[in-house]
């Protein structure tokens, strides 16, 4: 930019760009929408950020995103009950599928997915983790609900490999989840069906 | 949402949707990335705020963003000495003419554009600044070069006569621009054609 401006708008604008989707002058359109209209409502996010960030952490049990150290799903007893456990791969996926309203079991939430190429293995996902669940009485069904990119087949291969040695049962989400999609932006009738639709992996 | 988000997750995801074309579903994909990836970043960004809002005001002189009580181009000699006053409505529309590189006068920010249906008048956009400023020894050419919008062209018309009643020569930037457009988003030849293509207002 050939006009200086301020430090401090200048490190703004920059730190706009960090979030997804946000280039250069939408990071700047943003900067002077907050500085001469939203002063308040720039407090009310950079207040909300640092309380997020030190407030929240993983759930103990199914690793996603919560302020406690168990997330309400996890601390259920209904749900826990079930015998069911869906294995996603981000918090953004549990919702989706909370939003369908057809599925009472338990998460684990992976965190991402294998990629050997990134240096990503199964301790990273916390599969190791993931293991010790399935000693757990009760358990008779894992739904394997990663993402239908290769990755995430990958990684629906590889649990359900590490489930049939534990004699679990096993199914993955099938119908109506466009392959090379992200479960995060499937509708809820679709994703209801994919649920309903489940096959057994033999 | 049928699922109970942690409230502090909750607050960021509303707290993102503020900024400018930032809706629910982009806010809680930013939330999670941020939350899951990006945490330094978050509260860089948290960071970032709270300094330009503690920091940023406006310039004495021509009322556009800055940290310090006169803006680079306002306190530049050069600048002051050409006798030229651009009037633009934004920060973002110095920053667009700017880089054009054509211009080398100083400029009058309203931050904003007259619209009596929503109570703003003459005094709400600096009008009475900019008035005293027309008094200045020197100046011998206000260009304004508000949006070619509605409102933009009713300020414009509003400002030429404030500086016809003192005799001062008024041009309006026009080539180029497209009319019902935004300034901040016209490239950069166009915008310098507009510039070189002025036509006196008489
Ligand atoms: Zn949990
Ligand atoms: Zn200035």
């Amino acid at each position: 930019m050939s006009m200086q401006l301020s430090p401090a708008i200048q490190e703004l604008i920059h730190a706009l760009r960090l979030l997804p989707g946000v280039g250069a002058k939408t990071a700047q359109r943003m900067t002077f929408q907050l500085l001469e209209r939203q002063r308040e409502g720039a407090m009310r996010l950079a207040h909300a950020l640092t309380t997020a960030v030190e407030r929240v952490g993983h759930c103990e049990q199914c690793r996603t995103l919560t302020e406690s150290s168990i997330c309400t799903i996890c601390a259920n007893p209904k749900r826990r009950d079930s015998g069911l456990l869906c294995v996603v791969e981000t918090p953004a996926d549990v919702m989706a599928i909370e939003q369908t309203g057809q599925y009472q079991g338990c998460y684990f939430v992976l965190m991402g997915h294998l990629s050997p190429l990134d240096g990503i293995g199964p301790e990273d996902i916390g599969l190791d983790v993931l293991a010790q669940r399935l000693h757990q009485d009760g358990l008779h069904e894992i739904i394997l609900a990663t993402n239908p990119t290769v990755e995430g087949e990958a990684t629906a291969h590889y649990i359900a490999d590490l489930a049939r040695s534990r004699g679990i049962k096993t199914s993955r989400i099938a119908h109506g989840v466009p392959v090379g999609g992200e479960l995060e932006f499937v509708d809820q009738a679709t994703l209801g069906h994919a649920f309903s639709g489940r096959k057994l992996i033999d």
